[in-house]
């Protein structure tokens, strides 16, 4: 029995507010900086345009020079020789506009006749031209520090002639599954009467890498505080570590008395169904996250502990996409718990999963995301609107 | 000057019924199947749990045995020797419970007196017990084919001791980006006058990743039908080409002329802007999409017309999450024209980037998404709700 269970807002909350982001930076080349947060400004090197250019085919003119043109009474100007001599100079989209030409006449407003084009609309200057700095200057503020790159900012990253960015490391975060019964999963090793393959690692290091954490698995640690505690030590460096099995409070639930003898256990037992046996701790500064054996139970504890504090390591905001939604049946809740509740969704309507195992994974295979129902509450109503965030 | 220009939602439409799915398969570990899409029904191989499991800390028994158990006349039940004879044995949640033991009483409610248990409640059959097969049944459907993987389903999936996925290939999707004036980007290589690092390649290839596609980048093309046309005939083993620039009606814009020669222009020229010069093709079943060379136009036909289409070849779902906000001040549209404007996000409210150039990537980079107005809508107005897709 636990003998004080914290709610998950409160607990959650004081975890983060006990972790700072990573302040490792790293380079790396904008091929890879996808989703990745700039540790600092980025100043552009140069202008860009990096010259004048012309916006349409058509002629480079002295704006002057057309003074007047029309249809009725065309103008004519002498065409770029091979000198380099005349008055107009045919030119591409995206070409350069050199000399003293600052404007261009579109193709549809000049006809070429001999050595000379007929011009029959007058241009004004900076007409149809992208002028060299038009977009960016040189040392203009393109992104500020704690920006995430997206594809269109790598490419504007690149076209100002930058190859890497300068980014915030990824937090690393430590994936330790204990359970002397676990088998390593994906392994092709067959399973003795007893045992069960390890599969809370493997889920933890996808939604880790989802959001925007580094991995480090560890191996499957035995049931035995001595071992607990040495895979723990071995990852110190890590920025977080997730601890998975061995929560409760059973005789061998080796895994918060040990979270305590290292450091701090601020929270054992949550209002959470499922995650009870949720536990929080902090050893030499890095935070630990004890989640529940049972597989249901660590997905809910992780979404509600590991990612809002992966998010913050990783100076990511936490948001996520939730749909509304309207339910087609009734959601039983336990009072004083929050309840994480798995919903099929269709056509903007959700429907609860009947199920209360937290052991039941195919309850999470057949729904699309998650309900909270709050601590307060003591269940939901067919028809009443609930935000939905999805696996 | 385009002849004819079509609507984009038609032209896209009609692309898309053009177009089949990929059905070429591949099996691949479980560690890198998230977001894959299965080619075939997963139907489990094994019960789940595998074995009679307790689900409490406490004593197994025949649940027959405990009849009128309560505090107050309590019931003594032999503990298992050492020769296996009893009436009661020691389990840990998670532990197999074998012999004809059909229920579990919880350690609270069981003393260990020398060689026998005191229990002081009756518990039912099943009680504190998951049976065997109780999650999933042994040839059970689990997951449906076209079912895309998430981290908790392929936990399930390792759980049953399934080590690969057998999933639809991933489209291949070739990206060519012509320009005589274009230099690699991240190259390091230096500009001369009137050159510019090549970004939509860049750009398309990040998202080809981000909505399902492997992208398969080709050097860049200069503006010579001859070589356009051999880019092409060497990326024919894709699902979809993607080519960059050179679609507008200049001299030197060949390559809408090259795809109606190797196959079928079905459109050239869009009522999108920025966007207009997008064209559309098919050679030989590939479908091709020509996107403008100026950033945000190419930007705005990547997600108009390539993410649908890559989302149908990937046998995936088109869902993007789109944010309702309020507009801050009017945005002018072109009537006639679907308009892709940049929004600046901030509290549910969406500000427009004043500006209308195609090339501008900086108005990207300050903005957080974009709106569409309607071709048939003369411009929004402020206070009016939008929906932002994000970049």
């Amino acid at each position: 029995m636990f003998k004080q269970l914290s709610s998950v807002s409160e607990s959650s909350r004081t975890l983060l507010e006990m972790c700072s982001p990573v302040m490792r930076i790293e380079n790396i080349s904008l091929n890879r900086a996808q989703g990745r947060t700039l540790s600092r400004n980025i100043v552009s090197p140069t202008d860009l345009p990096t010259f004048d250019r012309a916006a349409m085919d058509g002629y480079a003119v002295r704006a002057e020079d057309t003074r007047g043109a029309s249809s009725l009474s065309p103008i004519y100007l002498e065409i770029e020789s091979e000198t380099g001599e005349g008055r107009c100079t045919p030119v591409r989209t995206g070409m350069p506009v050199g000399g003293d030409a600052n404007a261009v006449v579109m193709k549809e407003d000049a006809i070429l006749r001999g050595s000379q084009v007929e011009i029959s609309a007058e241009v004004h200057p900076n007409r149809n031209l992208a002028r060299k700095g038009e977009d960016i200057k040189a040392g203009e503020l393109v992104f500020e520090k704690g920006h995430v790159l997206r594809p269109p900012d790598i490419a504007l990253m690149a076209s100002l002639g930058l190859r890497e960015a300068e980014v915030w490391q990824m937090p690393k975060v430590a994936i330790i599954p204990t359970g002397s019964e676990l088998v390593p999963s994906l392994s092709g090793q067959n399973l003795e009467p007893g045992q069960a393959y390890e599969t809370n690692g493997l889920m933890s290091k996808l939604y880790v890498q989802t959001w925007g954490g580094n991995p480090q698995r560890h191996a499957i640690v035995e049931d035995e505080p001595s071992k607990v505690r040495e895979a723990i030590l071995s990852n110190r460096d890590a920025d977080l570590i997730l601890l998975s099995g061995g929560t409760s409070v059973g005789e061998k639930d080796y895994v918060p008395p040990v979270v305590k003898e290292l450091g701090e256990l601020i929270v054992h037992g949550v209002r959470l169904t499922p995650g009870k046996p949720t536990a929080l701790g902090l050893i030499e500064k890095t935070p630990v996250i004890c989640l529940p054996g049972y597989s249901v139970a660590a997905l809910a504890a992780l979404f509600l502990f590991a990612r809002p504090l992966i998010k913050k390591l990783a100076h990511l905001q936490d948001e996520s996409f939730k749909i509304t939604a309207k339910l087609t049946r009734k959601i039983a809740s336990r009072p004083g718990y929050l309840t994480f509740a798995r919903v099929v969704l269709e056509d903007e309507k959700a429907t609860p999963i009947m199920t209360t195992g937290a052991g039941i994974l195919s309850s999470v295979a057949r729904s699309k995301g998650y309900v909270l129902i709050p601590e307060e509450i003591e269940g939901l109503e067919a028809g009443d609107s609930v935000e939905v965030t999805l696996f």
